[in-house]
């Protein structure tokens, strides 16, 4: 029999340690900016009953997701996304004072092929406001996601706002029926990915004309602001458009008051989430590389709470995965240096008698909050500095029986090879220059 | 038909925004020990094979975990410990230099009778130090465990440690045999639920004379350093007995160099993991209340890793529940006021054209780091207060024209009501001595 081979399953690769001290600072971060915005942080359970993963998303799901049953016969999934959870956990308080505002960052599955970037197995953070249908909970729920970006040190991308009722409207004013509706929404969804001729292709099958398809990509596409005006001249009477149109007028201004309005666009061909986004979108790119996807997503759904039970809540939200951010911050090499799961100092005897004084040693480090290693394995001086070089630690304590006796110690850097003989009060200052500590 | 009911699994609570906030505050506190010691956080993958579970615990285990098949038939379980994923890890990585120390903060789940404090999906940390034999490595394990409870403010415990050598030793000296060791070791462990009648009669049904079963027990449970000399007395020539109290003695030395000394005891009766601990084992308990359980756990288990494939590694670990933790320190009122899901101020508009002063009075505050939300609703002043009452929000911040004429602002306060008119940088410095902006 051929060796066992025992590995993580297709597509939901470990996060190792550099990946995690990155994840776990960004992540910092983002909590940061939840607290700052009054989301309460939560964390729905990542087992659902089948009933309520599909209640979203209609039983087709079940391909999507893993899906299995327990020992009681009870059909389960793990979750695709946070949003079905906190829309369910605020179904289930009815107590709750709403609006409320609740946050998490974890991690969930789909069972789709894995791809660069693309795990089944993946992080997101997630935003909520249930209880308000006033745009300014949208506005809330876009400004947090631009926040979290720009504590990260990113500032280069920009958030496209569509509005389902808009492009709903447009179309309805050039002929869309409610059964083409979401064919012709779902040819939009495509824009960037297909040509404009396959669009208009698809158009004329559903039985648009190819100048009605022309005017549709023309106003949906010529986003921006100026194209408000028009839209609204062409079709302001029809009620959809006219109500999205206001959002989307309010939205900009709210922007422009709180001076974030460089890091927002109107942009009615995102349309994303056809089946339960029922107001305003959006999708935020990269200014310099959109092929990569959307860094944070979301909009209004004002009709999924209320199939988990009770109330017709209406809710908004916006999502983003930490991989492409992780992988965007990476590329833009604005990963601060101390981002590192490697300790600051490790603290060596140099005789095997010495080991209860590097023991000290350590604990004295450790209390001033650094992160430090000594010798466990009672190495030798060589054997030990070659440990320290492949665990990557950058400086290292050296504890002699000599230097001792004068209460110093040699402080060696592992990347100049520099050696110092210090006291520990001096070899602590020069540590807190080094090193951040937070 | 009845209203469809929707709720998370059985023993899968959500973790709502009040426990959360706690939660939070206990794994940035467990982190930052982490970081200390050295552990790096990792992640392993949360749904394994079931051929890498099981080979920790045998195929048996499939009925105490959630096992299921995917789409393409692969065999998968929910993993049940964090141990299994980190010796896998490592065992897939064969150039990562050892030893090495991993840490995760995380959760896992078990299929087994959902009670008080204990559930289905459930979270704890865990630190392995892999790769090292030394007691020393053991020595950390249980360090790290401890400064976490102290980081928590809680200090009033200890850590009893056994060895599953000096056990095993023991008993064989009393002529125990490879057949019913483990039988007799299974007793031991239940020597905090049953009566010490019953494990004697236990003992006899494994052909242990009573007055042998009765010097077990006097042996194991006299416990305390007193009984090292004794045993070793006793059984000081069966070699795994030395052994043991070599590290044990050890151990107690190290404890006394940090100045530790008065968290550890030797308890002899600690005889836990069975299946796979093969050398110093601990647990630690609350000194007034040890029927709650243990706080943490762990031990040597030099068996594991190689299991995984490539190298044998040894290595030693501990692992504690995050709920049991929350638990003792509530009941302890041990967690900080500061630690609420609660914004810290509401920002109301007590006219509607005042939203924009409102958003930017908001974000002012929201950039000194407070948490703060604004009046998305609209509301008149009356519901507002209603609403920030209901919200438990402490402090509301009141704009009125006339006030903001004179750039002031009322300050309310929602316990005592008083109301102060202010300008923002004194309602930004009370703001400031009221509340903890990490």
């Amino acid at each position: 029999m051929g060796k066992e081979e025992y590995k993580p399953p297709k597509g939901m690769d470990d996060i190792g340690p550099e990946e995690m001290a990155i994840q776990d600072w960004m992540t910092t971060k983002i909590r940061k900016e939840f607290r700052r915005y009054g989301f309460q942080l939560v964390e729905p359970t990542m087992v659902e009953e089948f009933k309520t993963l599909s209640a979203k998303s209609g039983p087709a799901i079940k391909d999507e997701i893993y899906y299995f049953r327990d020992k009681a016969g009870r059909e389960l999934g793990l979750r695709f996304d946070l949003t079905v959870g906190i829309a369910r956990m605020v179904a289930n308080h009815p107590r709750w004072p709403l609006p409320i505002r609740l946050g998490a960052i974890s991690s969930m599955w789909r069972y789709d092929q894995p791809a660069y970037g693309r795990r089944r197995w993946f992080f997101q953070w997630n935003v909520e406001i249930l209880g308000e249908k006033d745009v300014l909970a949208d506005f809330e729920s876009i400004a947090v996601g631009i926040d979290i970006f720009r504590s990260l040190g990113y500032e280069d991308f920009e958030v496209r706002i569509g509005h389902r009722q808009v492009a709903e409207g447009i179309l309805k004013g050039l002929g869309a029926t409610d059964d083409n509706i979401i064919e012709l929404l779902r040819l939009i969804d495509k824009l960037q990915k297909v040509s404009r001729e396959e669009i208009l292709s698809g158009f004329e099958q559903n039985g648009f004309s190819r100048q009605a398809g022309e005017e549709v990509l023309g106003t949906l596409m010529r986003g921006k602001e100026e194209a408000l005006l028009a839209i609204e001249e062409r079709f302001g009477d029809v009620n959809k458009v006219k109500n999205g149109l206001k959002d989307l007028r309010e939205l900009l201004h709210y922007f422009e008051v709180v001076g974030m309005k460089n890091f927002v666009t109107i942009d009615l061909s995102i349309v994303r989430g056809l089946g339960y986004y029922t107001g305003p979108v959006w999708e935020a790119y990269d200014l310099k590389d959109e092929r990569a996807g959307a860094l944070f997503g979301g909009g209004r759904y004002d009709s999924l709470v209320g199939l988990y039970g009770g109330r017709d809540i209406p809710a908004t939200g916006t999502a983003g995965g930490l991989l492409r951010a992780m992988m965007v911050l990476k590329q833009r090499q604005l990963i601060p240096s101390e981002v590192t799961p490697k300790p600051h100092v490790f603290v060596v005897n140099l005789t095997e008698d010495l080991i209860d004084d590097a023991m000290n040693i350590t604990r004295q480090l450790r209390n001033e909050g650094f992160s430090v290693v000594f010798n466990i394995s009672r190495w030798k001086a060589r054997k030990a500095l070659d440990y320290a070089n492949k665990l990557q630690v950058p400086k290292v304590i050296l504890i002699g029986k000599k230097e001792l006796e004068e209460n110093k110690y040699i402080l060696r850097d592992m990347v100049s090879g520099e050696q110092l003989l210090l006291t520990l009060n001096e070899i602590i200052s020069r540590l807190r220059k080094t090193f951040q500590i937070s």
